[in-house]
């Protein structure tokens, strides 16, 4: 079976390599199609993401649908054949962070694809996987593989809307229209939101948004800060999802008194320039939004029954055995958004 | 009777005016003490606070207990003689701020001896002053005047422990140990936290906390970040008080994953750099706090019944009939901390 | 003009009066549509609602839209022919139920065709009347009269909607198809609910229900406890809207642990008989939802924007001149669901 | 080693079993002091405690100190000599109730003491027993062995606090002064209650709940409804600690408008008569509480540093070889409040 792995900063290399074996309660697991995220990029280019250094050759990949291939001993939730969206998120269920129900602030996660610890954990850019049985969540109806796929971002923007808070009624704004820019919108309208205004500096992605029910798409560049504020209203929350400084400033400056302001994104890691007194003097609250907590499940039902539709959202798959021009073009805002790899 | 007023910048001037007389449902009052303020330093020293200017003479003072001197028509609710804590806030009751019982976003609001909205609401730095009924709480105990005076600039504190969220069993962290600070902790103390800590670039103020309770009372600037983190543990909650950036950094660094700081001190306008990213990657809450909310009445409840002390806090009194130099004192945090203005 | 006066139970009288003028801040509207709702019901048939009782003639009607015939000195955003949905609740902004944002429990509310205070609050079955402009709401799209009167009680059903928490993701139940039930289903529909089931004892709601939205609608009557849980599954919030003991009992028995169970239908006044130790046992929150909060603003803007469609809900209109005969039609749950009174 | 066993209903047995050792990462523990509960005297006078029946001989026994004996292979946070708390809940930590942070709804709950599953899980009225370090938290101040076996009435108390939501300046009604109703003054008191009240049918455990703190303290029975509400005001939030529904309607009766009613004690199984239409008429919440959370290290905490000071509410001790008669001298509240049994 074909197998990605990272090996340093612009050292992907795809080899043949055995299938493995599913042990008690595990499952092995067939691609179905795996999505290409920010993370996997700066792994592909940096080596890196933050502070997560690749040390050892590391398999990508932590949004994937797949089909049941085998059982391992003791399996009852899921049959061979049953396809699959792959729960990337593994707590331990003892940490502080777990105990209070915050299961994303676990200070013993595993997160599939990811050089958080070492050894690392092996991600699902490969055809054949295990996994425990848990981590997997049947899906019944004839979504595609990459609709399956698409539950851990959507699960993000769930997590981000819990973190808002309420959104029955309230103006939204969200600042960047990539993928999880149009899950934001798309939790957004799910969770009762009166409006939902969408901004990002290229225009290609704006055309998705107001595809998946943005009432506002506009040009954050193309617009002084007055006549942003007339377009996108003053909205009572506001979803930072694009990671630019400037666009934090905006949503501070713009939600309303007392509003909220969640971020999303991954900012500079070296700090940045913030009119930090407002949130004073304007009693705002400023919200980190990290992965995603006990929401996967919620994620797959909402695409299963298309209530959530993200089609909009997928670009043409990708040849796993490609898997480096794939993440070149996942890369091109103004020509793909989210790419998925699958087997050959 | 006298009456102070600032003209301008260091133009404070003392005059003997006529007394005003109180209209239906209002109360003629003579005052026992009021606090003197940060904001009544900046209308003395600078002639505005931030963006709110004196364009006409402004009579300080938002901090005070009085006693009734007499009655207007149709009062019912106090009585010549009653001992009164004044609440300085009086919000419109039908904005949206007030309709989501969060009256100190009013927009309407008319907040004593500020010069927020012109013509300014005049304020308490006078021997006798009117005011309607139902900004008038009446104290009952045997408390001083300048206990009854702190009413307010406690809820300011318990306005910052609600915008926290529930305190109890929580490890709280205070930066800036001046009133407000000492307010913090008494606040923090008083709605169970399991330990708190507070720091402060000078000596004198963190004796003080220590008397009102805190469990651990460091010199920030004496200490690097990690020997910091040791003398004030993880903390879950950090009230930053002192409106120095620095001090908000440490309190984003030093907080637990998954906490909370609330910024109550007025920051530089001009904005700061931060270490935004740490809000995501440890999906921090930031929330401002601004005056204060229905908590007046908790205040002076909690201040009568002595469940809360705030004599610690409270420095020699100086006469209405000196306050320039009154201020240049309570301005120096090495020689007071709380100083209140007594009629002569 | 006429009007509609409840002189005592089953003593229903239209007569041909004067039309008002609006004062300062007033507007004169004539009656677009009025909705009955249960408690003109109970005025007509009984001549009280629990322990509000008619003493004088009372005009009911608190569900109406109307357009603008004429302004009174100084109002600004409304004009004549504008169509507006009237806001029954005018609460008094100074209250504690109003200070901590809890408008509806106003402990001096005055609430339109109510006999909750004496002299009576009129409301609106009648051809024109003065409202203040503060409770107009503009509509300016293209839905019909009666959609806009439904903006009352879906307020209803958003306000409880709002009590139960964040719906989104979330299994309800919803016990009672009538009018309220419908709406109740539109708004956990709106605020992201994964999966709506509805009970009833009567088939034509049921039907109706399913038109708005609702995944499983069925008798409750024709089931027992275990086969009823086998139709509606395991609700994490169930809302109780017949106001039958019943089906409070079966809302506490069918939630999940860890529940909510919201009571929004009027039970009887002597009490009844109840599994209360669930309450502990399984750790579960029993919460009241009486009338509505601030959210008449958003209950108009989603009927406008038609994201709530509340058409299938709307039964043909009657005339005013026939108030106690459409009365008795509406209250026939197999013949109709909600009816509206028009002027002739 | 001593060890008692409830056989059956009155059929309690003390025999001289061999003392159990510790396997890897368990600790063997020495009895200090081991309170006794209402549940435990429910295994003895009636072998069950309503669904949980006695089906093999039960240890009863789950709020204990002790120390500890020995040691386990690779136990590392405590030593030999350490006196402790026991933590006597054990969550799975994968559950639904874990996984949103409540888990005391863990449905795989192992509880000591407990005839809650089978085999039952094996309480602690015995001399020498074992436990996973996990569930050990040490104690190094200079309390005695009953206070730290406090920590778990308290606990309770701590969750049902958190039930409430902040109790910062509020006023608070306990009804039932029992052991826990104690600890619900000391843990309202702790988080900041302006004023708290506590009723019982009995004087002695009156007294008690004075000396913690209660500013109320009342015989209910004496009282009618309105002299009742004279004496207590009118709570916002209530909690109901008794089990007796007088006491449960009493509260709902009592709140204020919009208030809490937190249901602590175990009320009849069978059901009672409720006026549950002011649930909705005066939008109350009312809440189940059980067992208890997330806050055992609290309580232990509060304990250890006296900020909580449970002495007042402990009676004397009792040889374990005695646990019947101590079992029945518990039930009396006329001659007792906490009693503990500790090793002859």
């Amino acid at each position: 079976m074909l197998e990605c792995k990272v090996h340093a900063a612009l050292d992907l290399r795809v080899t043949d390599v055995p299938a493995p074996r599913p042990g008690p309660g595990e499952v092995l697991l067939r691609l179905g199609a795996a999505g290409i995220c920010g993370s996997d990029m700066h792994y592909y280019f940096h080596g890196r993401v933050g502070n997560f250094v690749v040390r050892e050759p590391l398999t990508p990949g932590h949004e994937a649908s797949a089909t049941v291939a085998a059982l391992g001993e003791g399996v009852t939730r899921v049959a061979v054949g049953d396809r699959v969206a792959v729960n990337p998120s593994a707590p331990c269920g003892r940490c502080p962070g777990c105990r209070e129900g915050r299961e994303n602030l676990c200070t013993n996660m595993r997160f599939l694809g990811s050089a958080s610890v070492f050894p690392h954990v092996q991600g699902m850019f490969r055809e054949l996987f295990v996994m425990p049985e848990s981590q997997c969540v049947p899906v019944r109806t004839d979504v595609s593989m990459q609709e399956i796929a698409m539950s851990e971002p959507l699960s993000v923007a769930l997590h981000s809307a819990n973190r808002a808070g309420p959104l029955l009624g309230r103006r939204v704004l969200v600042t960047g229209s990539g993928t999880i820019g149009c899950m934001m919108v798309l939790a957004a309208r799910l969770a009762g939101a009166a409006h939902v205004a969408i901004t990002d500096v290229v225009d290609a992605p704006l055309a998705v948004a107001r595809g998946v029910g943005a009432d506002v798409a506009v040009r954050s560049d193309a617009l002084g800060g007055a006549a942003l504020a007339d377009a996108v209203g003053v909205p009572d929350v506001a979803f930072e999802v694009s990671g630019a400084p400037s666009a934090l400033i905006s949503c501070i400056e713009t939600v309303r008194r007392g509003g909220i302001v969640v971020q999303v994104g991954t900012l500079p890691a070296e700090g940045m320039q913030l009119p930090a007194n407002q949130i004073m003097a304007r009693e705002l609250d400023v919200r980190g939004s990290f992965r995603f907590g006990n929401v996967f499940g919620h994620a797959v039902d909402a695409i299963a029954t298309r209530r959530v539709d993200v089609r909009p959202v997928i670009s043409p798959s990708q040849p796993l055995g490609e898997a480096a021009r794939a993440i070149e073009l996942a890369r091109d805002k103004t020509r793909s958004m989210k790419v998925h790899l699958v087997p050959a």
